[in-house]
């Protein structure tokens, strides 16, 4: 009954004043056949059975708007017809369909003499249903009610004489008594609710422009059919399978309640469906008497991230799309799902709060406020949320014991944020609307909801909410197609990513994520382990330079052991070391307890103890003493720290194999003065430390890009550094005059207000930091064409930094570990973007 | 008996190997002739008596050194001579003088017959034990005793032969018999000295390059002579007038003690040297028996920096120099010795201890430990010295009552810092061997010495020291010379000068300084009045926007009255008003009681008061919630202030006269969206105050750039903004990443060790903060041709930046009231250098 008859081949514009065929032959424009109407005619042209139609392009359907006359197209000629709004893009919406039309008083007859005269008149009665609401603009049930599927015409026949009454008591005009007279009517409806005021208004909030026309399908139904939706991959995994559901007399039924000769119909339509448009699909498909399938649409398959990663792999493996593009196809921030714990996307959410999304990945676990208390927590086996105002370095031990952590204040690159990424650990910061009670040791939330200390708690570090309870969880899954498609990332990419890693156990992550070296180690995590912040405290404490000279001797060889481990972890790839960068009051405790307890370990007075902290305090710290500040006027310090990585490179170099090169990288750096000075105590060290092994190593300097100034005179530093490494965390807070600490407050509504298009400490501002980074890069590679460029702020896991920086000429960028996937793809695609042409914007 | 002889021509070079005569005609270099001997060719060729002399030039004294021989110049036949260094830069130091040389066997009688037997042999041992002791090595005191004035020939013979004997002992040679071999000796002595190796390491540590060489001036000495040294204007004052001492027998003697008639011959020498050296002079002189007067050196005149104005002053009054000589002569730093109290020169200092010269003058008071002190001390008519460990914006009102203000932290762009030289008040930061003792009332210095409240003490803020005890001073001095250089600047300069002013007294006060208008007025500093400041923590406090506007509404006539007063003083001049700029903590008490009696005055619990200041609390507030930050997100405020000047502008303009045009100044911007939003709401409001009023009026909007991003982004910003003033404080800072109220800690320490060349928040860092200025002014130029670039930093008085200024095309520099006239001396030096093709460098 539904049939496809060849048609000729039509000239396709958007000034068209006569119907197309769906199934015509040649090229398809959406301009002219609208979204919906290209993915028709496409589904045709690949040899799938599609409903016999026609599209009434964007002039025409005008034309119609302004009475243009409308006759029955002779290709549909005995057919119900439903008609669907195409507009030239998916998004903008569109009138109502219009179904059943065309069974009138001049067509009635054919109809009971093909369907049969109950089929017949309940098609009437939808007919007159639906399109008399339209054009009424009364509700419909007012015409009539709804029709029943087994309703017989004995029954009908006074409902159709008292709706076509209704009707015209409405309207005071006749129902349209033809085919031709329906299809008008339906038409003229459609045209001018696509022009009216409320439609272009809602359409235009959408970003449609003033242009923006419509095209309406105009297609046979399958009439008494089954309709379903699937798709060939599952939609959490990307696996091959078919997913999906049917529709039978008003519910949904599994697919494999169509039985297996239907199932393996709509499995054959896969290949076809899933090559003609190089991706995975998901149809609409209508089954009539006869069982046989019919596609009424298409989509692109529905998927989670984890399944898009395996699609993409699929399809290239079968040679569908190249691997270029299945790189292209991925966003690089999505890899976060595959690396972390994820809420079950089915489950339902108590959220509690918002805040920012710091860390990805979701946790459950039990409230606590202290790190002392999410150690203990640990050490009972239990899992802990550690819940601050904000975190301090004083902290990290407890994040160490957490599952996830959640504070109030703070930003995307606050404290907590930043080591929770390296960690791994789910974060959420800045979450503004709870309130801590520490006596009590209760947290309030909106509306009043208080919760203790042990509550159950989820917080999803990806969405950056905090759920009430415990969720159900998808585990990380790092096997198959996420190797293969990071194989493939790495044999194309021409940018390094090394990973900012602070201990040996972070080196050991960096390396399961195969970097290409350390390009940041922050060597004050070092002195935070609890028999290194005593000897820490006590050098902050000394009276004099002989004095700390003292205590850092016996710092040495502990920061020795951890060079050691850390070159024998990176053997054979570069590590890039950064000497004592935080003010030194950050080593100090906060509270008065602990000032008691050092004072007594240190056998001298509170008093003094509290008289240098005062003494050390700072207005603002981040623009402190601090950095090479403190590696100038308190020598003695980088000195200790360059003798341990000297020893320790002696002492791997000792063993044999490939030797060690370290990378010492001086940070906040603002005059190369500062650089001359270092270097000048820096080489000295180098040549105390052969001289005393009898061994030589080579070594290089560089400087850490994080001030303005530093980027302006690039040209300087260059002279002296055999590297730099812009720190653009510091870098975008000096050149905004921005804390990171501070900017939580305002900055989601500063986001969500336009003033700046994001937060620049979560995406690389390129027209303002950036700048001056193409700057510094410019400047510093014409004064020493040899200088390695690298990039070692978070924004090293920032797809768009890294392909900026690719495009800026940078040797690397350098993450935390678990952002390092996400750089190894996005530097895999700005090589391929790069060489497909795209230019430095 | 000294006479002077015409001699040729003769040709200079400083591969010159024969002697030259000082007295030659012709041009002088000293390449040659070394300084000094130049000096001495110049006071010759004025037609001044200066003694017969030669000048052996570098080749000729590096000739010697290798042996050369060396006979006496028959232009000098007869005389005695003292033979000088005359390196070819004095700073660079040479070899000590020898003299008498010539008084040997063969010339001896020709010396008793001329001098006397008695003088004869005096001169003869004189110059046996200075050259013997050169020659030798051995101290002089080992060859002959030293010879007295009065020593008869019969004493002197015996002593003779002992002290040849002495040489001949230590040396194994014998003295030098003639007088040739005596000129010999002493030259080569010289130039080989010249060479050694200590010399020129001492030389080269002052600057002087490895090719730096010697001339020696060989001279008739004016025997058995008294000299003396003068000059002819008051080094205090600059006034005309006799001034100098004689030497007579070894005692120094006032020049009236010479006598009326050689004090005339003396004064005679004025009108050629002044004349001829374009500048007052100071010489020194020798009367020979017949009290006849000869100059054997010129230097210009010693003066204080006030009578170096006076000096310039006449010397262009006089047309002896330009006008624009006369203020180029000036560093115009040295201006604020004209309008400061100084400690009279005289006067010793028991100097506690130092800091940073903060605001220059100096005074004497009574140790104050609290502004509450400080105004106490004043209602009884005492002078206090605020002592503080850095002040904030609660203590402007003690400062306002202390004579002087001394703070144990800060840089100099500190609170204290800036508020004192805005009130032209004596102030050192910084002084970090101090440490108060808050409890005992007390303050310890260096050496364990301890001051206590009440004590006095004296500052100097010109050079940054703390001295116990009272101190004699000197008075400002802006009358005469000063109003005339003033006056001549002004007719030079082509870049405006504005103040920095915030409340109707400072504006009184630039006016007096003659400014161009206002370029800064801080609207915050009108909150702080004990009735402000308790209405403006009300508004702190409210819950929301609506409740901040109701306190807002009372904040309103306050700001006006203050706008239509400043509008009013500084009629027919621009007046730049920036909108509320510091973080809203700074305006909530710091210690527990006020916090109470804040709480009980709003009638709310202490808890709900120092929650809010808890939230309000940041770790860097300088990057924090301020600026254009606060009037995004609490609009209300910029809208109460945007109303209360645009109503002060009407109230103005309807009394007549030239209209008031408003310059409102957007603080801390990074993004242009920001300059948008507050834009809107700014030209709304002066809309509805026209539409309230009926009257209209003309405003300008313009951007405070202090951002490194706002410089960057200049080109957006000039589009939206009619100005762009650089505030180069905050510039400063965040371009170097250093904030000034912690960099005080380690700057003395930085700029000693030549880290920074200079301390950057005192003196423009033309390298990196200038870069940035020169890329803002050239994009918003671009841009906009039209807009109008002004510096509004601390830096807008550092002679340097103004120049920087007017050679980067800026149209007006603005600065503290008392730094006024050093910005107005400095524009016009910019101009005149301009004008003589001074390039931007």
């Amino acid at each position: 009954m539904v049939q496809r008859k060849k048609a000729s081949i039509m000239p396709q514009s958007a000034t068209q004043t006569t119907p197309l065929s769906i199934h015509a032959k040649g090229a398809v424009d959406a301009m002219v056949f609208g979204a919906r109407g290209a993915r028709l005619a496409r589904l045709a042209a690949l040899g799938l059975p599609v409903p016999l139609g026609l599209v009434y392009p964007p002039q025409l359907v005008d034309d119609i708007a302004n009475g243009a006359p409308v006759a029955w197209p002779a290709a549909l000629k005995g057919l119900v017809l439903g008609l669907r709004a195409s507009p030239q893009q998916a998004e903008w919406g569109g009138p109502e369909t219009m179904m059943p039309i065309g069974i009138a008083e001049d067509t009635l007859d054919h109809f009971i003499a093909t369907l049969g005269a109950d089929a017949a008149l309940r098609l009437q009665l939808q007919c007159i249903r639906k399109l008399g609401a339209a054009i009424s603009g009364a509700p419909a049930d007012a015409i009539a009610a709804r029709v029943v599927g087994d309703e017989t015409a004995e029954a009908l026949a006074p409902r159709i004489a008292a709706a076509l009454a209704a009707y015209k008591a409405d309207t005071n005009d006749d129902f349209p008594a033809t085919a031709a007279g329906q299809l008008r009517a339906a038409l003229r409806h459609m045209a001018r609710g696509w022009h009216s005021a409320s439609a272009k208004i809602l359409r235009q909030a959408k970003g449609a422009p003033e242009s923006a026309a419509l095209a309406i399908i105009a297609q046979a139904l399958v009439p008494e059919c089954r309709t379903g939706r699937l798709q060939f991959t599952d939609p959490a995994t990307g696996q091959p399978g078919l997913f999906g559901h049917v529709v039978a007399h008003g519910t949904k039924e599994p697919l494999s309640s169509l039985g297996e000769d239907i199932c393996t119909a709509l499995q054959d339509f896969d290949a076809k469906l899933t090559r003609g448009h190089s991706d995975a699909c998901r149809v609409n498909f209508a089954l009539d008497a006869a069982g046989k399938p019919w596609l009424t649409d298409v989509r692109p398959a529905r998927r989670t991230a984890r399944a898009a990663l395996r699609i993409a792999v699929d399809l290239a493996g079968s040679g569908i799309i190249t691997r270029e593009d299945a790189l292209l196809r991925i966003d690089p921030r999505s890899l976060v799902e595959h690396l972390h714990h994820q809420i079950d996307p089915d489950e339902t959410r108590d959220v509690v709060t918002t805040g920012l999304p710091a860390s990805p990945g979701a946790a459950t676990g039990r409230i606590v406020f202290s790190a002392q208390t999410a150690m203990a927590a640990q050490a009972q086996g239990e899992a802990a949320i550690l819940v601050r105002h904000e975190t301090s370095p004083e902290d990290i031990r407890g994040m160490h014991s957490s599952v996830g952590v959640l504070t109030i204040r703070g930003g995307m690159t606050s404290h907590a944020a930043v080591i929770a990424r390296g960690l791994g650990l789910p974060c959420v910061v800045g979450a503004a609307d709870l309130r801590l009670d520490m006596a009590a040791r209760t947290m309030r939330g909106p509306k009043g909801r208080i919760f203790s200390e042990g509550d159950t708690l989820t917080i999803d570090g990806t969405q950056g909410e905090v759920i009430l309870g415990a969720c159900k969880m998808i585990p990380p899954d790092l096997g198959g197609p996420f190797t293969v498609l990071m194989s493939w990332a790495d044999s194309v990419r021409s940018i390094g990513v090394r990973a900012n890693a602070d201990t040996p156990a972070d080196a050991r992550a960096a390396r399961t994520f195969h970097v290409d070296g350390i390009g940041l180690c922050r060597t004050e995590h070092m002195f935070f382990e609890p028999e290194r912040i005593t000897v820490m405290r006590e050098m902050i404490l000394a009276d004099d330079a002989t004095a700390r000279a003292e205590v850092l001797q016996r710092l040495l060889p502990m920061q020795r052991a951890d060079f050691i481990d850390l070159f024998d972890i990176m053997r054979g790839l570069p590590v890039t070391i950064r000497l004592l960068d935080p003010p030194l009051h950050e080593f100090l405790p906060n509270d008065e307890d602990e000032l008691e307890d050092l004072a007594k370990a240190m056998n001298v007075s509170v008093a003094h103890v509290r008289a240098r902290a005062a003494d050390l305090a700072e207005i603002n710290p981040m623009l402190g003493m601090r950095g090479v500040r403190l590696g100038i006027t308190m020598p003695e310090i980088y000195d200790m720290q360059a003798r341990a990585i000297f020893q320790a490179a002696v002492a791997i170099n000792t063993q044999g194999g490939s030797p060690v090169v370290p990378e010492i990288m001086i940070p906040l750096v603002s005059a190369n003065r500062e650089v001359e000075l270092v270097k000048e105590r820096i080489d000295a060290i180098a040549a105390a430390v052969q001289a005393e092994t009898g061994k030589t190593f080579e070594y290089k300097l560089g400087v850490m890009v994080e001030t303005p100034r530093a980027a302006l005179r690039a040209k300087d530093l260059a002279k002296s550094a055999s590297f730099l490494s812009f720190g653009t965390n510091d870098l975008t807070q000096m050149t905004y005059g921005l804390s990171r600490d501070d900017a939580g407050r305002f900055m989601r509504d500063y986001v969500q207000r336009g003033v700046f298009a994001e937060d620049p400490f979560h995406t690389l501002d390129l027209e303002g930091v950036g700048e001056l980074l193409v700057m510094a890069a410019r400047r510093g590679r014409d004064a020493n064409p040899d200088i390695v460029l690298g990039l070692c702020g978070e924004h090293g896991g920032d797809p768009a930094a890294v392909r900026f920086c690719r495009l800026a000429g940078f040797d690397y960028v350098s993450c935390s570990p678990f952002r390092v996937p996400i750089a190894r793809l996005a530097a895999a695609q700005a090589s391929i973007l790069a060489e497909r042409g795209a230019a430095l914007t």
